[in-house]
């Protein structure tokens, strides 16, 4: 048991030190290691596994909208960078620069992509000529490298892997319905896969992407009440289009240009599981996302059959199309379990010689530790009821989570002193005017998250100013 | 008609000019666009679905054999780079430095990764402590960087994707099955899926990886009789393992190195497939690789009821898991056969007014232009048939082209003049010794392929200098 003690030990108290726990979460559940270039992770096979997942998810999800996939060049010249005044005004302090290929200094120096809005741009300028050749809808897995000062596991690093769609449409009304469409994938994936509530909404202008018309957002809360932004789908309106000449001709062969989008999530979704589901005793994977859904640990397995009852067990569940394990190491059942709880499976199984001969086994879920016995010829449908009402329960819990921690204020006073004492989201109304958002910003550092589509009218007048009030805003401390 | 013409003419033909045919197909056929980076390509829709094929078919079966994905960071710092000295003497010269981030010089440049043993080495130095560690057998899916002077789209640019498997064992015996392990798996999986038959064997001294102990390599010939490595496996014995201090403390607690291998397969591959099974009107998928197996072509589709069963029999091939679209635009069946044929896409179904009354449709074979006339009722056991078919048919195909274009020779005056006038393989005997080989490349720009594992003893002695013979060597021009 001393043995069992010192890993759960390990980790740091959420309630203790927030930013530590997390590291020793990552760190302990084996999802990330530390490379000799800051800000560069290398991301173990738990992590990896569960990106797959995400990726094999949203894909399906991409794909089903009608998205193709694509790969274009890492890097960009930067004459071509520098095309769109906005966007190289955004991304350019945050570049790396490739000066030198082999041993010869280059012609002209390239950057590693930051985001690919500007090759995309190059690539549909030649691709695109007649009505005849739109939409075009492209996606691409990649990496990409934002040399940021402060980095943090998943959250920022200066490279991650994301996905980042780009399209182009004939007309403005399509190019806003493909930005609405993709933010609702994010938003159904976020909800359904990853049991993460989220607001959906409109980043104002200061808040936008560079070179963006309009941006739209997913927010989450994490556990520790700071905000996340979880996924976010622009609308270029022609501002690309007309930069790099995106052109064609349509139906009575008028010039015209393109209008387009493109939306994109990153590994940092793999932070936000860690955030938003983990406690005290490690990870909490939500079922539909879990590499490993089930851990079945054989109790006293020196005793005649027990392993062989785990065994058969396991093949049983993988027949009818669960994805698990068995712990057959030489380890106490005690440390076996909290190393499942420290990995974040979704739930053990414990089988021992009393089950075996009663005939049953026990499910234990990992988010609750709730125990259910269970008659050994009804595992795999129990299990499967097991998995489902965690899989809801865990969403229901981070949505209460998320409504407890938000707060209605209108009064500028009690907004400060709210930002300052209760963590979470503070919805509050907003007169439209930057100045209002910088000195918030300061005064508090927080930021506007987003406009909501589902608005209210909390009072008439701007919480920062007294004027006359345009939009409730969703704020709060980010990540 | 005069539109069908052009499309098919605008490819040059294979025997005219191979390189140009080549260039013309990866274009027509809509697999890679070029970029305003030489070297780099946008890898379009139909081109990144093969390589997508490809990821699966490989992915699943590494993973039967015990492999995990991880994720290294793109970037080396060049110190880590110079650890292996025999590595950095092959790299270095084609490297892509990143010597700025954001607005401030880097103290240490770095390069783009060429390829990752430095950084799994810098990761398992840390990883691996005990020989319960061991094994570590992981692989990524990443793009890498080679600053190559002569570019060509997948066969040689810049940036390509590939996966890289990188693992360490505890004993040397471990590290070479598993060198061997996955030499198959490459071999298996190109014959299988790809339809390419290769020659599986071990490079010579001069041809092998940069710092590795044995290089183990899969060759394949095109169309032109020009040689293709397609796969490498190699074992590193443990130098890299000295290099970067990658010790275990063994069951005796006694400080052992570790053993470890690499192997790499890339984007390549989608250039082979091009060069082995094309032809004058374009790509020839095989079917198991072939995003799109069947492209339903209605005849005279303005006449009632032929579009509703061309969508009819697209549904129904679906449902029997075929990737099947229908060609429902308004081009004439003669464009849509021609379009079909220059994507490569294995047969098409043709299917009028006629063959509705007569409750029959038409295949078409993509390699042969081979027609079956089949009843509706039974389209889908028929395709499979057909499917299956072609699949087999192509690869005895290119093995016979193959075989038809190896020659065995024992005399040095007919080796040259093979060599210089009979495109294809040369199997010659070598006394292994460099020379003769750095001998034969300038004199007939042929390489030493492989050291196959079937080995014949052609004569007794090498070719080149008459000395006792050690191996016979697989010779040949090569991409």
């Amino acid at each position: 048991m001393a043995k069992d003690k010192k890993l759960v030990e390990a980790i740091t108290s959420m309630d203790t030190d927030f930013a530590q726990w997390y590291t020793d979460v990552v760190k302990k559940a084996e999802l990330i290691d530390y490379t000799s270039v800051k800000g560069c992770m290398v991301i173990k096979p738990a992590g990896y596994a569960i990106w797959e997942n995400i990726q094999k998810e949203l894909d399906a999800r991409f794909k089903a909208t009608g998205v193709e996939n694509v790969y274009l060049p890492m890097f960009i010249p930067e004459s071509l960078l520098q095309k769109e005044k906005d966007h190289v005004e955004g991304f350019a302090p945050e570049v790396a620069w490739v000066t030198h290929g082999g041993l010869e200094p280059l012609q002209e120096r390239m950057c590693v992509r930051p985001t690919s809005e500007t090759l995309f741009c190059d690539f549909y300028a030649k691709e695109v000529q007649s009505y005849r050749d739109l939409p075009k809808v492209y996606n691409q897995w990649c990496s990409v490298v934002r040399w940021e000062k402060t980095t943090r596991p998943f959250l920022r690093s200066r490279e991650f892997l994301w996905q980042e769609g780009h399209t182009a449409h004939a007309t403005a009304e399509e190019a806003q319905e493909r930005t609405i469409q993709m933010l609702n994938v994010y938003a159904d994936f976020c909800e359904e896969v990853l049991a993460i509530p989220v607001i959906k909404g409109r980043k104002t202008d200061k808040e936008k992407f560079a070179g963006a018309e309009a941006t739209y957002t997913i927010e989450s809360l994490m556990h520790d009440g700071k905000a996340l932004q979880s996924g976010t789908s622009h609308n270029f309106g022609d501002g690309f289009a007309k930069a790099f000449e995106i052109q064609y001709t349509d139906r009575d062969n008028r010039l015209q240009y393109v209008h387009q989008t493109s939306w994109g999530m990153t590994t940092r979704m793999i932070g936000a599981i860690i955030m938003v589901h983990g406690d005290d005793s490690g990870l909490v994977l939500p079922p539909r996302i879990a590499p490993v859904q089930v851990m079945v640990i054989p109790i006293a397995q020196h005793k005649e059959g027990v392993l062989d009852k785990a065994y058969a067990i396991r093949e049983e569940l993988l027949k009818a199309g669960f994805r698990v394990k068995a712990d057959d190491s030489d380890k106490s059942p005690g440390w076996k379990f909290s190393e499942q709880e420290m990995k974040g499976i979704p739930v053990r199984i414990e089988i021992g010689p009393k089950d075996i001969e009663a005939g049953q086994a026990v499910i234990v879920r990992r988010d609750n530790r709730e125990k259910t016995i269970v008659s050994l010829d009804e595992l795999a449908g129990k299990l499967a009821e097991v998995l489902d009402t965690m899989q809801k329960e865990m969403l229901e819990r981070a949505r209460a989570h998320r409504d407890a921690h938000t707060y209605d204020v209108t009064d500028y006073g009690e907004f400060v002193k709210t930002l300052e004492e209760k963590p979470g989201f503070v919805r509050a109304m907003w007169c439209g005017d930057q100045a209002c958002e910088d000195k918030i910003k300061e005064e508090t550092a927080a930021t506007s998250r987003c406009m909501p589509f589902e608005q209210e009218k909390l009072s008439d007048t701007c919480v920062c100013c007294g004027r006359p009030a345009k939009a409730m805003v969703y704020w709060g401390k980010a990540y």
